[in-house]
């Protein structure tokens, strides 16, 4: 074996116990009350560690060009990053060219990431123009990609789809054991609404783009998309859930036997609106925005009850000489907020040392969910005999204040900077070989491989 | 005093009671135990039978372009017809050609009425065009017209609005006590489904009416209108609910506080989907088409609960050679159904008579809370002193079978025919005049008058 | 006609208009535009006033013993500060002792009331031995009462029946055309919690009052009443209810078919249970007793969304010296507070002239509906042809301080000392003769009648 | 190691993989990829099969008196037939006599099953005698005792107890991290319609139970019971769930945070309450009743909905001779059904192979949860290192109709009879163990042991 972790506490989504793992070709081969060390094998001894199977985040944006600018975490900075924080692996996104091949673009995404990626990664494909991709959906299928983006929103920009293209995809999806995942905002009153209070920005401010956004925006989007996934009886997945009253649509509709899943990121856990009045409020503009202290209270609530499924990122990091160039207009500012590196930590702190939630539903909600939904299980999100060997040594008692000076991710600021922090990644393991100790990654960039997924599996 | 109903049973929307009403000038001016007949006035005798205020059909398209024809019941003939019923007010529509002024298509439509309504009317103003009608919201007030029709689907015929507008309009008319009314299905998806059924025309036929128009096409549309109005806090109408889980929407709303009220119409109470199976099942096409039985089922207990705020037809003929214009293309169908003549003896055969709701409940539906809701009251809609003199004098225990040949609708079939009737109108008077009897009108063309209409008042 | 209230405005249950009114034999006879004045008629002139018919306080207790004394309004002064306040029926109780007979009880009653109530009045007869009652519901029906008053609480003072007495009752009565009302509070817990903080007494004063009675005490019994009813398919009034979870339990069931009605009174909805921190707070002591201000927020909802039915006093008065009997025990303090001469104020006050509900709503509450409810429709509970000439002329505009001093009732505190009060009772009329004036009792001691109830009826 | 199982299909809550298991000292410690079979260890090669952790029996009633015999399948018998069904652990009950040691009951009942039980077992202590037995919680923990039963109903028995008291108990079991089991029946009226169907007896016969038992006597005491629990913020466990709307109640109040489990039984899954009209009705009398096939559907809806937590069988076995005692009393009836031997083999079937549950899912449902939430967690319900090498070879492919001739139970006839079966278990073995092979207990009797709780887990 080339590899055993010794005297760990093992997490899954179900159990915990204290066991040795044994580690053979990147693959979880033993698992036993005590592994003899007969072998050359490097050994770690996780005594008093939690071992969790590597996070996956699902949402994940990579250099992404936004606003006239480029998402500051490329895909070597934003991996190398993940790494530090526990991440294995990541979901980015490709996206479709309007009059363009989808197949293309996902080849095209692909090639960005080649040689830069530090971690495993997968790739959802954005649809934004489903005359043609209706077409490319086995293709999508060959290359790996079992997950279709698309959204209810941004109609200037092209990227939108409307209710019978959201329909037809999910029909067709389906078939395949396929999923859609939506950006759910409602457009046409969003852009009257933005327009309005454009013409009021020098007033607002950032804040304008709370006025903008009512909590309604996002509520009708998803129970529309929750309808359509109703009546086709396909397969969806809400992305970035920032309001209760969402999440709680999604809830009723399970109850109903839709297959539909809840993600929320940690963005919408751990601020909320009143950032906008600050000074410096526009930082922390991400689409869409965090919600109310009401909302924030209410998706905790529905992380404890188990009806949100998935906690990952929506990363896209901008630093803030690129967040200035919005000078004032909140419709100019580059959305988006880091997240891979502190997500780990951060929801351990209020999630599950504060006694919300148990380390077994944490590990399902970044790992073991994220896995079944997307058809990356059993290949990623556990810890099994011939799972991959993705595994994160966790301290769960070491205490720190949260310092983007500290942080590897591409960023001069942080949205939770100053926060206290109880639990911390100690070591990061990808298919056996150790990525990242202490917050220092010592892997090599370009050491991760596009997993090519399969169909999803219903949780 | 020229008019005097002696021995009646007089019914509003809280009381029943024995008294003689006295008339003079086309008003009510007395109310007693007993008026004595001192003048040289005309004197009913209405003992053993009920007195209901007129009956208000609050949504009537006389002489309606459609599909390549025009409905066969013009202002005379529907208004005659209604007389026969019981309906003294109606409230038609004027439709808003897209570039054009708004105030100018009430104009137009009230030229069209002039000198043929038979009994009084008022108009719902539709808005096809929000960029120009939003200016000429306060000359529609001063036009008498205080609610205004919007449709959420039609997008190819150039009728439809989106969510901003209507949630503009919503804005705006509220400001004035005006309301907004909305035909409420989802465009997209179901422009799919009939592109998708009309496909499959031959092997579905008329049902492919049913298969392109699933319950979530309506609901979708009413949980989004309910929200506009929530956002807004504006005053919303539903035209011609038919799903159970739309008007259901709007009684969570209410529950919330949003000013929002929900009409259906007697096709819905009375009929089911599987009439579109039968081999003259076209003639019944209706825009939204009648649904399955639970819903019709779930209608009537929200009849019954008091969820549901008004009936009215939706009266649009169409003889069974326009029918048949058809050719076996669902979408080519004339849609609509006759029902002024006959609605109020088939609510009362299958409301009151069956024990369902009381005689106080059905003057609500039918007249009391369509003439708060739409600014009428309290000209119209009691039996109270000062109020115009439209009474409907009916007998509770006449029976009958329905049958097309005794109506004065102008139609050639009936969707009713052979329903067996308990309750007739006997005598229906208008601003104090005898207008018709026992079915047969007795009044003259064009005394009819365009109501004008203020704010809307809160039910 | 021997009293004419002239200039008026009319308010019923569904209406408002102006007109004159003509009283003949205690009854309306006439009601015209222009009533003239040939007769020697007493005329009232009424401009710029309301007409509300009587007001039926549907909860009144008289002269009862409780805690060792006796209620300090007897039938004379209880009835004189009703009549004072616009109330012109009461229903109070008799109660069966156990191993007696339920008539005996209403009989005696009935001579307790003789010669001294001002106003008309009838019984709940309240049922503590079914055993024995059973037998005798149909001579109670004779004695023209047709309510039955039962207590889910009171143990140990030997009024408790269980469920299936209840259960049993509803099924009797319901044959019959009656109604069972309820004490909603559930006993086995509510002893244990009462004795639980009876050891604490003198740690908590009058605040264990609060502590002993949780919200779920009331909501449980409720809810097992509602069951009750639901499965007997009998006639439910729940009375005084206290908690908004209990009154959107009936909400709820209703929506399921149940015919059950829901009753608050107005302590419910002025005050709120941080009273009972005051060092006074044991005069405040009713059963059950105020709740928390959520609870009085979530019963204006309820109220201004219909889903409550009837409010009502509860009225039970106690002078300062008496409620100080308690001596510092929390289970010693007299229950009940002052109410009928205050309702129409207050509740005009607070829901009316706030704008919560309209005129018509409120004569509903107060009026129209407890006389539907129990049986007193239509001689009581409207302005109609035929009814008794119970009428309130009620000047909207008056402006006034709540101070106990000017009150008729029998009691040197109130608990709505110092309220602003806007609108005024000018002057209450009974069966056509005027009984109160300005706040002053100008009537005969005795001058009321027992009212003979018959069927209840549904709303 | 003493056992290697082979190629198997390990099966937790939250995972499905291949791997041998190693076992030594009855305990697993090793999982892995290949176990070398260096020593003399047995080797059972599983192939083909699910591997899933022994199932554990949270509700089993050996040798239970009742009705006047005692149930057929004493804890020889009854272990027996569950080692043959895949069961290697079972809860069974004391029962303290009123006026009696509640320690004493677990001693002595701990003596009947000593030398008997041939898997491992706990107890559940029954409460009957609250006064007695609060104080005597300290000392059933030290016996291994965490969770206690109490009945809502059986007041005549002796049984019983009130709401106070279970609210008590729900407290002080609370702090040792114990819970609260109830029998959730609502007495009084319960009693009411039992009294009123005997004297109907001879027109019901069977049936009557079904008559007696209206879904609405669960429901009641559920909602109560859960009330109780929120209130006194303890933890509860409702056992033998016959109704959708009860496990609806559970469902709901676990969104609001209370710590509610809800358990049904195989008879409500697999039989409604038209098996009473049979001629042999009497044989399937249980307590409470199976009931309509609508509940039926909505158990097993909550089943795959996640809102069920555990499936116990309440095994009270009588034989077709026991049964007969009834002699046409329903109130006669030895209440009871077997499960215990067929509970594993049906779920299977209905639930899993149906494809409406993963095998995860089942797994919790039969063994991961209620091992957790009664406190044998982690020595049971999963398969992981350091636990007890409890196990269920089971052969998901073979197909049998179920036959009682086949089965250890000890009873002449079975509720199930025919059934068509899938999936069957080859061996059960325990603390590394075979006890049993196709259906033929292979072990001795005696070897089972009493399994020490502790606190509960949240789940």
């Amino acid at each position: 074996m080339e590899l055993i972790l010794k005297n760990g506490r093992i997490v899954t989504a179900s159990d915990t116990y204290k066991a040795d793992i044994g580690i053979r070709n990147g693959k979880i081969v033993t698992i036993a009350q005590e592994i003899p060390c007969l072998e050359k094998s490097t050994v770690i001894d996780a005594k008093n560690n939690y071992i969790f199977p590597g996070i996956i985040d699902a949402h994940v944006h990579c250099q992404l060009p936004m606003a006239g600018t480029i998402s500051s975490d490329d895909f070597i900075n934003a991996t190398k990053a993940g790494a530090c924080g526990g991440v294995t692996t990541i979901i980015d996104f490709s996206t479709q060219m309007p009059g363009k091949s989808l197949v293309d673009s996902i080849l095209q995404r692909k090639e960005e990431a080649r040689g830069k990626v530090c971690i495993d990664y997968s790739l959802h494909a954005g649809i934004t123009d489903w005359g043609l991709a209706q077409n490319e959906i086995d293709r999508a299928f060959q290359e790996g990609v079992s997950s279709f983006k698309m959204f209810m929103t941004y109609r200037q920009r092209g990227l939108m789809s409307d209710d019978a293209q959201i329909y037809h995809a999910l029909e067709e999806t389906k078939k395949r054991g396929g999923i859609i995942t939506v950006h759910a905002e409602s457009t046409p009153l969003l852009d009257f609404l933005v327009k309005r209070y454009h013409e009021q920005k020098e007033q607002y401010g950032a804040y304008a783009h709370v006025l903008s956004r009512p909590d309604m925006i996002e509520v009708d989007a998803i129970e529309r998309a929750v309808r359509l996934a109703e009546l086709s009886k396909g397969r969806l997945y809400v992305v970035h859930t920032s309001t209760g009253r969402g999440a709680m649509a999604i809830r009723e509709a399970r109850f109903r036997g839709v297959q539909v899943y809840c993600e929320t990121c940690p963005q919408y856990l751990l601020l909320d609106e009143s950032v906008f009045q600050r000074q410096d409020g526009h930082l922390y503009a991400s689409c869409p925005q965090v919600k109310s202290k009401k909302n924030q209270e209410e998706l905790w609530h529905l992380i404890q009850t188990g009806d949100i499924h998935v906690i990952a990122t929506d990363h896209c990091t901008f630093t803030k000489e690129q967040k200035d160039l919005w000078k004032g207009d909140f419709t100019c500012i580059p959305f988006g907020l880091p997240g891979i590196e502190t997500m780990l930590s951060t929801t351990y702190t209020k999630a599950v040392h504060s006694g919300l939630i148990s380390p077994s539903r944490m590990v399902a909600l970044l790992s073991t969910n994220p896995a079944k939904i997307f058809g990356l299980y059993p290949q990623k999100g556990t810890i099994a005999i011939g799972s991959d060997a993705d595994l994160v040594v966790f301290d769960p008692h070491k205490k720190s204040v949260l310092d983007y000076k500290n942080l590897q991710t591409n960023c001069n600021w942080s949205p939770y900077q100053g926060m206290e922090i109880t639990g911390s990644t100690a070591i990061t393991i990808s298919k056996g070989k150790i990525l990242a100790m202490d917050g220092k990654f010592i892997g090599e960039a370009g050491q991760g491989d596009f997993v090519f997924r399969t169909a999803c599996q219903t949780i």
